[in-house]
């Protein structure tokens, strides 16, 4: 298992794209919209793994109510696993709470689910299939 | 310039390795303490980056300080950096806020430093030199 991307919650790609420019040195992909999700992302590829920028589209969206609640900051850490539904079913087993019983579809298409953070330390983990 | 590890803040090693262990899949390396820093670490080494699990030593310690604030969850994103001193030199001019100007020792005896959250979306970022 390894870290697949980092989910930052930002207000607005507009002011975080350029900080996040200056800092890791690269431009970010074009944007994309996920729709399920309600959030604009941008994705800074860094070789080993990414750093995603959201931004909520809807005011009613997880990501604008995370916002509100505790600011601009991490939102999630994804971790690349090669076979989704077998490492959601074991990990069911031993007791961790899921947020996501079943695969949904994230930003660069891959099967995605997420953990409920009461299960791993207050962290919003992502599990996305990497074949 | 790509991620080093991402540290999370945890009330109590004892309880969230066994979680980190089952969803890892592996054990950490045996834990150490930074004193500088008030923390105790235990680090699961990933290959291409790390996931650094840290719990308080003292009441009085800015990790303790976030814990009783925001709870357990992610506390920073750390980046691997060639020349940390010119990094910082250079951030500094482009008017990224610092909160360390000189480099201090991190959890594997590499020297880092941090930037403040205000200047990079409410993350907190440690630049971590790796030659």
């Amino acid at each position: 298992m390894k870290i697949h991307h980092v989910g930052i919650a930002v207000k607005s790609l507009g002011a975080a794209v350029p900080l996040f420019e200056r800092l890791l040195g690269r431009a970010p992909d074009p944007e994309n919209v996920i729709k399920e999700q309600k959030v604009r992302v941008a994705t800074f590829n860094l070789g080993q793994a990414r750093i995603e920028l959201l931004e909520p589209t809807a005011a009613d969206s997880p990501l604008a109510l995370f916002l509100g609640k505790r600011g601009e900051g991490v939102h999630h850490v994804a971790l690349a696993v090669p076979d989704l539904p077998r490492v959601l079913a074991e990990l069911e087993q031993a007791g961790v709470r899921l947020i996501d019983r079943e695969p949904g579809t994230g930003a660069g298409k891959e099967r995605m689910a997420f953990l409920h953070p009461a299960s791993t330390a207050g962290v919003l983990i992502e599990l996305v299939e990497e074949k």
